[in-house]
């Protein structure tokens, strides 16, 4: 599975956020950074290239910090120019039909104001809708948006764990499934082992196998759980 | 009442609807009209003289055609310039509480397609969800949004219908009630009587007398209509 992350930020070089994005998808083979800045300071927008570069991916992802409840303007502006309606929905070919369109946000307030009675009154899910309506209408796969939260004030601890959960959104071809996003883990350790010295590699090999372990464990009670609930008739 | 109306249209001057609004407004001492096009395209964009602006007006609207379920880049480059955190809220003056803020959106599709099931899906409220929400944070009334649907397919009275219709929207201080659409229109019908020669201002004297008749019959029959539910008890 290709992934391209198209990002929407007026000042990528001073946002913490994205350089620790950044950092997290460099050494994904599979992922292709696409900074909106660039091609715009520079008067380098080319409609049909870019067209182009969005038919060779199966994951397109918007990143951008939340500004007025929308992505920044160089967004909306990159919208506005690549996606013509006879690239998205008139021309037979329909290029983006298929392709799955993800959405990375960070916001400045907590999630929990997110809802009706807190400050931002509207959740996540309402103010992205003209994303959701876009992919409807280009016959995309709309996913779970992947949302940071007051990274500023995030432990190291939680970044870790963010980082982990921004790889397995950006490369898993089944990221919401927690049997998936296991194996997805699994196998990225197993890649993270071979580039550890032979005598670690054994060490690290004992903890693989103990995570497999719990898995197996864990999808056998869920299978015995399922059976019992059927012969309960719920 | 006085009406600021930030038109967002990439490209004004080739715009019918564009022009017919521009033309319907023109002669309404109360509104103020301001493309955002001109601004931009000269780089004149000055911040504070935007802010200064806005809380000279009772009522804003924002005017765009619907571009992928939200206005043209131009306006939402806009808002992030302008719209500073401490303009709208950090401040004590929180500069545009207690003011109203419209929408005014022309659409290519027919309105029954944004619902549920229509190719569009999702209903016009949703998508505007993002303007309602700055509105909330900002402490604005949020108005129920103007929606000029395949304006170019209009029959010329619908066009009639939707110039009174919109001049209601931006100049009409209760614009959303039936009694002060009709007091409103009255009002412009008397202003229009002004500019005919004396032996016509007669005759269409009789014409406003008869609407105001008209008018005044249908509130009495609605206060006994109202009688009759509460002795009904319902």
């Amino acid at each position: 599975m290709k992934t391209l992350v198209i990002i929407s930020h007026p000042d990528i070089k001073t946002s913490t956020t994205q350089a620790f994005l950044r950092d997290a998808q460099k050494n994904l083979k599979q992922v292709t950074w696409h900074p909106l800045d660039v091609l715009y300071s520079n008067y380098q927008i080319q409609i049909e290239k870019e067209q182009q570069l969005l038919t060779q991916f199966d994951r397109i992802i918007f990143q951008f910090p939340m500004y007025w409840y929308s992505s920044p303007a160089l967004l909306k502006k990159w919208e506005d120019d690549v996606l013509t309606r006879n690239f998205v929905y008139l021309s037979e070919q329909a290029s983006l039909k298929g392709k799955e369109l993800g959405i990375v946000t960070s916001l400045g307030m907590p999630l929990r104001e997110y809802q009706r009675g807190g400050v931002e009154n509207f959740s996540i899910s309402e103010m992205l809708i003209p994303y959701q309506a876009l992919a409807k209408r280009a016959g995309m796969k709309f996913l779970k948006p992947f949302v940071i939260s007051q990274f500023a004030y995030m432990t190291n601890q939680k970044r870790a764990k963010c980082l982990i959960d921004y790889q397995n959104y950006i490369t898993n071809p089944k990221y919401d499934h927690f049997a998936n996003y296991e194996k997805w883990m699994i196998q990225q350790l197993n890649e993270f082992k071979q580039t550890l010295p032979d005598d670690k590699q054994l060490i690290f090999q004992t903890v693989i196998d103990q995570i497999q372990n719990n898995a197996d464990q864990l999808a056998e009670l869920n299978w015995e759980v399922n059976m019992m609930k059927k012969k309960e008739g719920y």
